[in-house]
């Protein structure tokens, strides 16, 4: 059985990859298990894919007043607002590995208001839903609400660069229709015991 | 008089930047006589900023299928679905320039099927303000709607990834409320005369 | 620790519930393991209860041309148009049931145009969202493209009614904040061996 | 001349009904004096029939907060925002009776915050409204600012129920394209007099 | 008991009118019975009165292609989709007068597909539904479809302009509070016999 | 090379117009230096013609307790919402004259929030887009807002009624496809040096 296409373009061989992006991948290969679709779809643009994962671990990785959980569910939040199928289910994922909860990334996709999160996790996906669908309308009302939180000048930044670079990776995963890997479905449902 | 803030966060001073980011301001302001402001502001996140015009290089220089006046027509459509005050301004004087057109940005800002425009570049609009508003819509009829044009399906990866890394763009530019120069209001209004 | 609540209304205890409701809880717990908390919360209201599962086995289990998984594709993806968490998490587990897939669920929940389904179930979606979200506005032309892919006008009349009855079922979920079981969350995620 | 058909689908012929179902329409008929269609139409499938007006009478005619004039102006309302013809001109006509109003029907269908009502029906079809239309955006001080005009949880859940339940009917008498009886559009406009 | 307000504004006697404003009121009193709240309560800016009834005429009642009853479907239909509680009760009850069709008004304002009128007369109103709420989305193909059905180039501007007028009719009349007349609402429903 | 047209209809000569329409046309070609497009695409209908600069006037030329810079900022904000390309250019150009401000009217078409006015005029333009794209929602607190700025109920209606005109003359001008002239695009963007 042929396994179904995980882009609209050609994806590239290991082999024939840059130096650089075949060593990205095998770093990733090492730790997850496998290596996630959007890497390999997005080498077919190697100056994109460079330009691509430098912007994401600069917001994702960078110290910030936002715990890793607290930024993927930032991802998760705003591409269900977008349907975007890849980022729901790969960072749904990772969502629950680094938030150790099998419920939350399927709480948060469906509607955050209801999720199992506090009430200063919900102003922050307000924030970054109000950037994701209506930046242009954002007031200083909007910035107090979460400066009301704690959260810093800085951190509100990190909020809405995110919700804006995913606003970017929804529209390219839907362009050429990522499909996500098997793997990223049932990864962090089970809560692993010692 | 103080003139007005050009963005919600602080602005780096030149002598206090990395050096790579200081060179290409000063670059910039040397073909076009002032540096914009999104190298000023985006200049607070020095990782961010490399990555940023990282990507807008990848796609607003690289050899393609599109024209340079059309990759802004993209630009300046999509800015405009957004109400992105800044890339509307800004990417409209480029437009002006690159098309020698003075009346091109004006029209294609406020409603492209009014525009002085090809129907081939109406298709390409079209197919761009889907993946900038609509994303998670798009199906086969829309790829084929801009081949039925001419267009090569990496030319349909060049159109999709301009209006997805501009959704990013317009996100950023309304989050810190980043200000046009006033250069660009007029750049390319009177046709110049040898 | 205190479980969550399952809704913003009492929920009664099984004893002092009518004789007809705690059979049917008790009938489901045996086949499912487990009481899905729609029926916990919906017995706060008995007369309503009856009704509303009756109405539901009328369009679920009646003879169609649809089978079962078709018709909980209906409601997954009509759930996840309305961003009714209950719904899309434990019709999306019985969808995974149902089909034996343990991909499809969070696939048409979060976008059915890429999911791993047929031309005549994503024509028979189409309607369905039409029916859900601007049902005003349906034509003869949509009915005719669904008939196109050999859906009888009785089998329009069961994906337009189960569209219709969880547009109500969403809109409770939504009022009552009733919240899914925690089994749902894994159910039918790993294809069971023998 | 035919008169034109009240439904999509075969409307049975009272003889050819299960006796439950010719038994309650003769009730109406005697009470009314016509057979509103919406009896006629959905008899085409006995099983839902039973389900919907058995739902329709539990909320409808249960003891509650809400007067009966009350509950039909949350279904006129939310009929009118769900543009439905068949509900807006039967539960207007209803509406009109039950409120000793001619007027009150139109001005709830076309726009109920210019209608002769009290502040706290008011507050009750916002709540509504928000039920129909949004239902997945329901937040705590939703149910607060309805509180707060002393409408209890048990009200509460009665105007949310109702706005549900005709979410439901509305989608249904649109895929049917269930048309109003010609005695409804007078019905309850002329003040009768003694 | 003091009667409704017709507006927020104050509303002039008749003998403190100009001329040529009372004596108009005067000539729709005759044949009317009453005189329409719209001319007393936009009688509170004489300059503006004159024009908007100058306007008014030039389209309602020039030659045209188009049955007065046809372009009051049009006022109608618009009226409904802009939720205009004064227009759809005022002009409702002119419809039923010249289309001398009971039944007509309400099925337009509630939904026009499902109307008792032609396909011609509900592809006028597809253009002048979309001539008042996406306007800027014109193209080509909306004009081709109009004129397939018989429409001239003028009976397309006559459309678009009655579309265009009543947009400023439906604002005003929100904005002032503009309460239309009991006698509209029962105008036209009982068919006059000789 | 065939200059591009002006409208989809006939642009009358002015030798063929009656005598009051070529005298306003030559008394705006005096004073602005040529003829702008809405006198001549509209003069193809002379009674409505004269209704619609007769409405203008009463708007845009009372005295008021708007400026006359304010009221063409109304004007652009609510085209650029309505994306009328010829309202946004050539009203863009008489704000930038009015407010002797180059940059101005680009502000305001994109996004009024970030333009360099006062928070009164801010305010004003909230209610203003209201008007032009809610006006059924408006309700007390909408007034008492724009009160609170110090505008009377008499500059209120001004504020609501010019949105509504130019809710009309956006339809009018997208309905006819009317082009703005070139001279409007580079009107008052350099500042006159004495």
């Amino acid at each position: 059985m042929i396994p179904p296409a995980i882009s609209r373009y050609p994806v590239p061989k290991l082999d024939d990859l840059p130096e650089d992006i075949r060593v990205r991948m095998l770093d990733v290969q090492e730790t997850a298990g496998f290596i996630p679709n959007v890497f390999l779809t997005l080498a077919h643009r190697p100056a994109e894919f460079r330009a691509f994962f430098a912007y994401h671990d600069a917001l994702m990785e960078r110290a910030s007043g936002l715990t890793k959980a607290e930024r993927e569910m930032i991802v998760v939040a705003t591409s269900g607002a977008n349907d975007c199928h890849y980022c729901i289910v790969a960072h749904g994922a990772i969502l629950r590995i680094y938030a150790k909860n099998p419920l939350l990334a399927d709480q948060v996709a469906a509607n955050y208001r209801k999720a199992d999160i506090t009430p200063r996790q919900k102003a922050m996906l307000v924030f970054a839903l109000k950037v994701s669908l209506h930046s242009s309308e954002l007031v200083d009302d909007d910035y107090a609400a979460v400066r009301a939180h704690g959260f810093s000048d800085e951190d509100i930044w990190d909020i809405g660069a995110i919700a804006a670079f995913f606003a970017m990776s929804n529209r390219i995963a839907n362009l050429i229709s990522m499909r996500p890997n098997d793997e990223f479905f049932v990864m962090g449902r089970i809560p692993r015991t010692k």
